[in-house]
């Protein structure tokens, strides 16, 4: 396999997009990227998006976007895994990229949630859950999760305002991402006293649904070394693992055992362990998951991921800092774009482009994008050689 | 890149499927081709379906049916490209498996939509056309084929009689398939009086919306020499290609331009040319695509697919033999699932399998899935060496 790197990244803000079509949003994130890479051609488009037929009425996106960006004809694709998309595409074009099938790939994660509203929103948001025995209840992620965060507080002692930490940071990191939804800070008090969601979950522990667009440039390590190209950034690994979809299907509710499994592969695949990784990048959709995942990554003993947070663990200065652009929570979750975004804002900071938010001396950096509360998991870690 | 070979192939029959969940189809058809391939594990699993969230409210298929078949914990994803969705399916599992960070793979391709019907069924057809630019007008890729096959009939002086040849072959080819949809003949009488379903495409004409799975597993074609595995075949070339969505921006609405490209780039990879293909299982989802992937896939001159056709050229002992286990006309259009389908029928041909319907010392057969309406176009190309 090729060492594969990313030479361009490209993002719009993320926000309510009414007055853009998918298209224009995911033309502003290539453009930007090709521009950032200094390529004006690529020989394939994976396209991230988990809506799109849903909400937008549209199906076939690789092969709209290709040709709405300007690059017709070329090999293109869409990649599907629920919430998980933008980093299932990724991995799509790594593979390519790596095999040596293609050279340039790019890759754009695009989604307009807010287009629908209502029982709309609600039966995109059900397509994520189990269909047959979830779904058919009414289970939507967001209450998949607020019943694990339930079970987690009952099992480890845990009250809501043990989880404030995840949101505080996320939103104090956001104020400085020009392209974050939200550019106000919330305290622990406000966190407690804001209305519920999805008892336990209130609103400032879920992440907003949104609209954005976010594009990479891969292309092999040896060209951009060869090139000298500036500011690109290896993919040290790429990992994917999945768990049931149906929360009581799983061995075990508490345990996110596909995050675990493909963080594993990846930590393997790149030759580091957790204490070598200066950022993460994770999927903070609501602060149980956030809790979960550090535990999976093996950041926190089970149980103690909350503590680990509300101890100062995931500030910027923390043991490993989380969200350092605003995460889901403050820069807002475009769906199958989320995991795109990630990727965008690890570069950032491994370029140390990442302004009042940059971690000092990063170097190495993880992204981690689940579908479906945690029945896909997908794990890139990127370093800068 | 590692060359990659098919070591496994499964299917069940194609129709309408009322008493099975979509899980349960793919069930069918990945334990067929994992028994067939005499493995009991995989490392990947690759999903092609285009319809499953409108249809069946079920996204992150790649999760749900490697849970399903008793493979929780791999790596799993669904690929989309409306139509073409079997096809790019088993690309990226190519890619997978060529570039070495896998070795086993399964593409599963699983589509329900006989689920729906009226007004459901046509939003689910409608985004598989341009939304902003040919849906919100009502175009279906039925009605935009409609539209393609009219304008050809007026610049070729063709009649609807002329294309009958088509579906003719396709039926007969579906009788000895007992996995068809259909095993009754027809006659080129029968296809001219058939009531219309879009003018001037006719009931005979188009192709059945099915229910049904088709999966293949791959792995490295040293693995199957070594193993002296029986049956394997050889994905020789594996090749995307895209044009516009929307009919009216293409630069010659009679010219498959997305075929042309993709069957170019298979034909180098696979170091053939048309001549040396024994058998072509083409996107006959209605007999114009057809005749016009015989143009842009070098077999007839422009604008001379149906009198190819109609001279013979395409039957089991013709030119090039198409759609010998029925096509999508005879055998049934199960949408994402119909590109797996056709290699799954390929390889049966190339093992000497394919009973009465065999093709003679066939050692070299193409597969090309089309997805709506020739803008996305995969072609494979498989050899029994």
């Amino acid at each position: 396999m090729r060492d594969v790197s990313i030479i361009g990244i490209g993002q719009t803000p993320v926000g309510e997009h009414w007055d853009y079509a998918l298209r224009h949003l995911a033309l502003e994130a290539i453009r930007d990227a090709a521009n950032d890479a200094h390529i004006d051609h690529a020989d394939a488009l994976f396209v991230g998006n988990m809506a799109g037929a849903q909400i937008g009425g549209q199906t076939n996106l690789g092969a709209l976007i290709a040709d709405f960006v300007g690059l017709r004809g070329i090999e293109a694709v869409t990649v599907e895994a629920s919430s998980a998309s933008g980093g299932a595409a990724l991995r799509q074009a790594y593979l390519g990229v790596a095999s040596g099938a293609f050279d340039f790939a790019i890759v754009v994660g695009v989604e307009k949630l807010t287009d629908a509203i209502g029982s709309a929103a609600v039966s995109a948001q059900l397509t994520a859950t189990d269909s047959d025995y979830e779904a058919a209840h009414g289970v939507t992620p967001l209450s998949a999760a607020a019943m694990i965060m339930r079970r987690y507080m009952h099992e480890y002692d845990a009250v809501p305002q043990d989880f404030a930490a995840f949101s505080v940071n996320a939103h104090l990191n956001a104020i400085n991402n020009p392209n974050a939804m939200y550019h106000n800070k919330i305290t622990p008090e406000a966190f407690v006293k804001a209305p519920m969601i999805a008892d336990p979950i209130g609103l400032f522990d879920a992440a907003p649904a949104a609209d954005g667009a976010a594009a990479v440039v891969l292309a092999p390590t040896e060209w951009a070394r060869s090139h000298r190209h500036d500011g690109s950034i290896r993919l040290a690994a790429s990992a994917v693992a999945t768990d049931a979809v149906a929360i009581h299907d799983r061995h075990d509710p508490l345990w996110l055992r596909a995050a675990e499994l493909s963080v594993r592969k990846a930590y393997q695949q790149a030759e580091v362990s957790p204490q070598d990784v200066n950022l993460f990048e994770l999927h903070d959709s609501c602060t149980i998951l956030a809790a979960m995942t550090l535990e999976a990554a093996g950041f926190a003993q089970r149980g103690m991921g909350v503590t680990f947070a509300a101890r100062g663990g995931i500030g910027r200065d923390g043991t490993i800092p989380l969200s350092t652009m605003g995460g889901l929570k403050g820069r807002g979750d475009a769906g199958g774009a989320t995991g795109v975004y990630q990727i965008v804002e690890v570069v950032q900071q491994l370029r140390g482009c990442a302004g009042a938010n940059q971690i000092a001396q990063a170097r190495i950096g993880m992204a981690q994008n689940l579908g479906a509360t945690g029945a896909t998991a997908v794990t890139h870690i990127l370093v800068r050689d």
